[in-house]
Order: structure tokens, then sequence, then C-alpha cells
């Protein structure tokens, strides 16, 4: 009997993997240790657990403890951390509530996450200064803005209480966000749902980064429109108060706030990794191959953690997002039971609510990192509509989509709307997948009714004006 | 100089043609002759008129006849019928209001279209009794239907006015549709929101036959939902009336109505082109290749009368669709001036919308459509969520996906649901022109975000289903 497949995290990735383990190996043992109280919880929420749409916090869940062990067989424990990695020995040591011990492990996956960067701002310490990548950091938001506490005793599905760290403070007026990448968007739509005056501060000349200046652009006309005070090209300086943060010094503005969330991106939890020898790529996350194996054949990684290899570029890139940690977590678990399977490539597709807007991108947008990559890109945008010009309802869609002059492929696109964007993105990321140029993405046969596109579709037209440039 | 590029008939392929050659050409002669008085216009959009969503008929107008000629030039004559070819002295025959004459071409596209099939039941002709296939006959329906006439004097942009051979009957209560394809659903639809009660009759035992019958049996739960009286399996014998019609016989029933719509399909007109010696393909359409040309070199033919290419099955096909037939158009307006162009192939994408329901398809699903092809189809049908699981307003999308056993090729898909379908099609379709497999299709990296998608996308865990049962 091999020792068992030991499992360093609890999330997308980890449980993915155990799951899919255990369903492929079932005679097999697979452990599951988590630092943390939650497993397998949908982080993407938790904006919209803070906004009041989702309303328990243990909505997010997806399977929770007691489902994985009692009904998937799999030996999960929670507030247990792996403190090190003995490769030569194949054995982890494991801190838990009743002391150490030593695992060892046939197989090993590193699942262990990404953390919210916490950049080097005065008063960052200050009460009322929160990151937003727990659940745990997500209760606290909502109990400091005076807000009731998780309606459910959350240890009736496997979970403790959520600690209960602040008082609360009366009618909060005005919040500071710190990063306008997708958290603090999202952010920001579910503080103005609580009618509080949102400053939304930004280093850079743009919002939404990863998503092009040009969808950008039509974010932050929107969110004005809505009435988020914009502060961009604004790095900021302090978090200024006596125990709480009453302030925001950027500059020369001084924003009065009482509260502050710094989402300013994530990095991955690589430190237990790096300690025992693993070896990052040059993203600084953990390098795998494509079965997701690091330089160590019984280790592997996976999820915000772990590097995959985006397919346009065909290099190593870190795209912390879901579906590439449940896929890379999922391929892990049946190529551990022995079943050798790809983890996949990735595009970068990502989406995002902004208020009213669907805003969506895909592939290499940014022009410096496609001449990195060897291409000579070219972009165009274009304004087009959701619907038939004479069916009610319809919406402006704008498309940037970017290609390589030379062989004519797609490289990538953005697109921001009011409706059916989020989707139709997924058309260029299969065209990316595919290695379509711009003059056979024209060409797709793509579904046309009057209540739901215009007959050439916005992919097509768009995709039409840049083969026109490209040629 | 050459002799001009002629068009036979003025909507989405002939002026698709004259306007890209146009363009691209703009010192040579492009003459279009179109028999009606409507040209350019969205026909799909009839239904939306009848329904009342779309307020005017001439809102379907893509371009006015006066556009066409004031501001690209082209030499459009409305009220001139092609009467007929003379292929080897490249001379067209044309009904003037004024007298016949004879045109020279260099270049000839035969876009003539499709017209309404008129089943051979007793009664046709009784009035109240409508196919609805021209912007005449919509009008028509409304002004039978006692709704005003349309508030403007189309005069103004181009067209005289509506037949107003109609009184109109005063507060009709009940119509009967025969034929549940795309056109009857719509137009089920428009009636209902007339207060109509609404009787549809289909001969087959599903309605949408090219979306098979998975997602047909959702959309017929929701039409009998919405109070629509189905009539399934059930051929209609006669419409019965005096000068009117005031009932449908099928069998045993006998269910009174006071207008009656068919839509029992279209097919090509190909009267013009079968009379001059062009060859019609396997379908019944026009056979032409991949530039659109039929076997004579100077003639051309695009549209609703003409084949085009199944991408999946690499065969002949007529599946008469507005994108086909303006890319078609387009591309042989750039051919004939002298910049050979692909036509493109189709793979049948459609979608509709039948009341509060999105239903597309693409590619293959007929099992025995795929065998003819020489596959060996494999068809799965899941049901799964639009948005992530906890967040508010997700609906069920049902999906069936076919697959080709020995290939592992996706061959087809189709998929039902209130929200996010129409444009989820594309993605699947985009994958059929590439050829992926399943399992492919399986890996794409599409977008998630809680409020537009669960993490696994629901193409993603039809094809992930899909590949399991080929595998």
């Amino acid at each position: 009997m091999t020792d068992p497949f030991v499992v360093v995290g609890g999330d997308a990735a980890g449980m993915s993997a155990a799951s899919k383990f255990g369903r492929e190996a079932p005679d097999r043992e697979v452990v599951v240790f988590e630092k943390g109280e939650w497993v397998s919880y949908g982080a993407c929420g938790l904006p919209y657990y803070v906004k009041g749409e989702v309303e328990r916090l243990d909505d997010l869940v997806s399977v929770t403890p007691e489902e994985f062990v009692e009904e998937r067989g799999i030996d999960l424990r929670t507030d247990h951390e792996v403190t090190a990695i003995d490769r030569e020995r194949q054995v982890v040591t494991v801190a838990a509530p009743d002391g150490e011990f030593e695992q060892p492990y046939g197989d090993l996956l590193i699942a262990t996450g990404a953390h919210a960067v916490e950049p080097p701002i005065e008063g960052f310490d200050l009460d009322g200064v929160f990151t937003l990548h727990s659940m745990d950091t997500a209760a606290a938001v909502r109990r400091y803005m005076g807000l009731d506490a998780p309606a459910v005793d959350l240890s009736a599905v496997g979970y403790g209480s959520i600690a209960d760290e602040y008082a609360g403070v009366v009618a909060p007026e005005a919040v500071g966000i710190v990063g306008g990448g997708d958290v603090g968007i999202e952010m920001a739509e579910a503080f103005a749902a609580h009618d509080l005056d949102v400053h939304l501060f930004e280093m850079l000349p743009h919002t939404l980064q990863p998503f092009g200046a040009e969808a950008a652009a039509t974010v932050e006309d929107h969110l004005a429109e809505q009435g988020v005070h914009l502060h961009l090209d604004t790095p900021v300086d302090a978090f200024r108060g006596d125990d709480r943060v009453e302030a925001i010094t950027a500059g020369d503005a001084d924003v009065p706030v009482d509260l502050a969330l710094v989402g300013v991106g994530v990095a991955p939890t690589t430190d237990l990794a790096e300690r025992a020898g693993v070896d990052l790529g040059p993203t600084g996350a953990i390098a795998t191959d494509a079965y997701g194996r690091t330089n160590d054949e019984h280790v592997f990684a996976a999820g915000d953690c772990a590097e995959a290899t985006n397919a346009v570029t065909g290099e190593p890139d870190h795209v912390p997002l879901a579906l590439t940690a449940n896929r890379a977590g999922r391929a892990i678990g049946q190529t551990v039971a022995d079943d050798p399977t790809l983890v996949g490539d990735i595009v970068g597709t990502a989406a995002v609510k902004a208020f009213d807007l669907e805003v969506a991108r895909t592939g290499v947008l940014d022009p410096e990192a496609a001449r990195d990559a060897g291409f000579d890109p070219v972009s165009v945008t274009i304004t087009t509509q959701s619907r038939a010009h004479y069916y009610p309802g319809g919406e402006e869609i704008q498309i940037t989509m970017v290609g390589d002059r030379e062989s004519g492929r797609v490289l990538g696109a953005s697109m921001v709307g009011r409706e059916g964007v989020a989707k139709r993105v997924d058309t260029v990321a299969a065209a990316l997948h595919a290695e379509l140029t711009a003059r056979q993405l024209s060409y797709l046969d793509l579904s046309y009714a009057p209540p739901f596109s215009p007959v050439w579709d916005p992919v097509l037209t768009a995709s039409k004006v840049l083969d026109g440039k490209l040629d």
C-alpha cells in the first residue's frame, strides 16, 4: 500500500484534486490539510456578500467539510497547517490544534493559494483598514459597517463562529478603496449599494489594468456616473487616524473615510514550497509542467500558487482564477490516480461586473506583453450594438481586439457593455485556443436573432475591422 | 469598359454585394433589380412588428433605397423583375413598370431569396390565412387583426403605401399557427402579446425540428405554461370558413380561429436560375463553389436561394439565414471587384426567442444526418446553471451536445434557458469551425464571474460529460 495522496490547502484546487482522486481511486487514501476553517468556498462571491446580494456567508460554500468527509470519503482536516515538506523522506510536518505531527505522502499537491498584497502604506494597521481575501475578512467588513452578523450559526455547517473583533462603527458615510482592479470595482458597487460615499484610488492612469485602457476608460465613465469619486494616477501615501482609519492621504488630497479596503492584487503563497526547494517560475509562482508537476516528480502544484501555460504566448503565466484552479486540481487528482491528465492551457479569460456594466477580456492585450512574446501587435476598437438595430433594449458593446501583424492571429480582446459581454468573450477565447486568424474569426457562423445580436455579431465586426487593418 | 455587375434581388445578399462592390470598385457600374418595393430589410424582425415591439415597419429597413442610390452610388431599381437570363449573350431581361428591356452584365449575382412554402391544405386561399415572408404580409396581418396602419407615410423613406386590402376583423380572439418552427414560435409570442388564444399545429412530434427533441421539449413545456395550445403530431387538414377562415380542421379536432398563420418553412427561389440552366445542388438550392460561383463563371448566387458548405460535414447545405446571406453577398461583391474572397462555410448556428426562453443550436444534431455524413454520433444532455450557485437570479441552462465516437470531434449542440443561451452557443460554433474534440472544448479557458456563469461554464460541463461518454 502506497502512502496517501496529501493535499496542502482546501480550496478550489485542493478540494477538486481530492474529490477527483477519491472518485478515481476509491481504495486509496487522500488527506487534505487546511490551515483555516473554510474549505471549498467561492471567494469571488465575497463582494456580493458584503453588498448583501448573497445573504449568508455559508451560501458561498460549495461543499461543506461534512460532505467531503461523509459523502466523498476524504480525510479533511481543517485547522491543520503544513509547516514543512521533507521531499527526500516524503513527509510533511503538520501543526494541528493538539500538537505537531508528521504525515508521509506518496504524492503531494501544494495548493496554498494566494494572499492579498499589503502595500507598504503608512497606517495599514489601523482598525477599519481591510483586505478582502477570506471569508473572515468579508465578515469583518460587514461587522465594521455595523451590519448584522451572519444570520446562522455556522457551526451547524461545520464551521466555528466568525471572529467578532469589531464593535461596528455607527453609520459609516465614506469608504476609500485602494486599487482599481476587479475586487476594487466590485467593492465599489458593494459599498455604493449601502449608500456610502465611495472614493476609489488607483496609482496607475487607469483601473482594470488587465482589461486594457479602452475598456477601463468606459468603465471609469460609468463609475463616475454612479457617483464613485475616482482618484486615478494617485498613489495612496497613508491611512490616518488615531485607532481607527479616519482619512486617506494621497498627494495633496486628504479624504475623510470611515473604512478603507485595500485590493491591489494577490501574490502566490509559495513560502512552504520555496523552503522545500520546489522551484518557482519566471512569474514568481510555482513552476509546473503540463501535468501540474513541479521539479519533484511526487510534488504537484495547482491553483493560485502555481503557474500555467498561456496558450497565446506559449510561456508560463500566473493568472490566479477559479477555473484554472479547479481544472488543474481535477487533472492532478486524476493523474495521481494513475490516469495522466493534462492540466490544460489558459488564455487569461476574465469577466467582471461593474455596476450596470459587464466587462470581459481574454488573451494578450498589452502591446508590450505581446511584443515580449514575439508578436507585432495591432489593435482596433469598435462600438456596435448588442441587438438588431430595430429591436428594443439594445445596448452598445465596445470591443478592443488585438492581432499579430505577421501571422494575422488574434491575440486578445476586451469588451464592455450593459449586456451580452461576459459570455461573448468566450467566442474569442475559443478562437485563441484554436489559434485562429482575425480573418478566420470574422468568418465564424455565429448566432443571430434580433433580440440577441445584430446580423453581424460584434465579435465578427471587430475581427473584420482588425483583419482589414492587418491586411 | 466592361458591362455592369448586375444583381437580381435587393435584400441581404444582393445589397451586401452591391454595397461592397461599390466601395471596392467605385469606378465600375452596379445595377440592382428588385421586383418588389422593399430592399435591405430585416425579415427576422417581422414577428416583433406584428407583436408591436417594433413600432414602425420601416424601422426594419437597414438602408433606404435613397441611401443606396445617393450615398452608395448604386443604381437600384425597385419594381423591376428579372424574368430571364441569357448566359450566352450575358444579358438579363427585365420587366419594369414602363415595359420590358434587356440589360447586359459582366458578372451576375442571383440573390432571389426564398419563399414561404405553401402546403397543399384545403382552404389556403381563404381571407385571414397568411404566410409571413415579406413586409407586405406582416403589414397585412396587423391590418387583419384590426391594428393601426403604420404611423408614417412610407413614401417619405422611399416606399409606396402598404396595400390596404383588408378592412380588419373586429377583435379577433383566436389564431391558429401552422408549423412549429422558429417563425411559428415567434408568432405565437407575438399573437399572445395581443391577448389572443393561440393554437399551434405541428405535424411532427416536436416543434423546432432543427434544434432537436431535447430543446424542443423544454420549449413546449414553456409554451404550454404561457397558455399556448399545442397540437403536436397533428397535420392540418383544412382551413374552413365562407370567405374568411373560421376554423382549422386537424384530424378529429375542429378549432375555431379568426386568423391563421402558416409557417412551415421556406424554399429557395430558383426558377429564374433553373430556366437559365444554372445548376441546383443536392439540397435543391443553387449550387455554388467556395467563391459563390455557379456552374457559369460569370454567374454567382448567394443568400436564401443558394447552398453553402457545412464545415462539420464538408457537404453542401441549405440553411437560409441572414448572416450567411450578408457574408456571401459581401464576399461576392469583393470577388467581382477583382479581389477573390471566400464566401465562408457555415455550421448552421441559429437562435430564437420563445417567450421567456432563449433557444440556440449549431452544427449537426440529428443522428441520422450525422450518420449520413459518416459520423458515429453520441449525445448527452445536461442541465446546469447560468450563474454561480449563490448569486441571485440564476436560471437553468439545458445543453444537448453531440460528438463523434471515433474522432472525438464535437458535431453540434443545442441550448435552452432563460438567459445566457443565444450567445453561449457561439463558443460551440467556434469549436465546430476549429474542429475541436469534446475534450479540447472542455479545456477552453472560458470566462467566469458569479453574475454571469458558474466556475465551470455550462459549455465546459456539457463537453466534459460528452468526452466521458466518448472515452
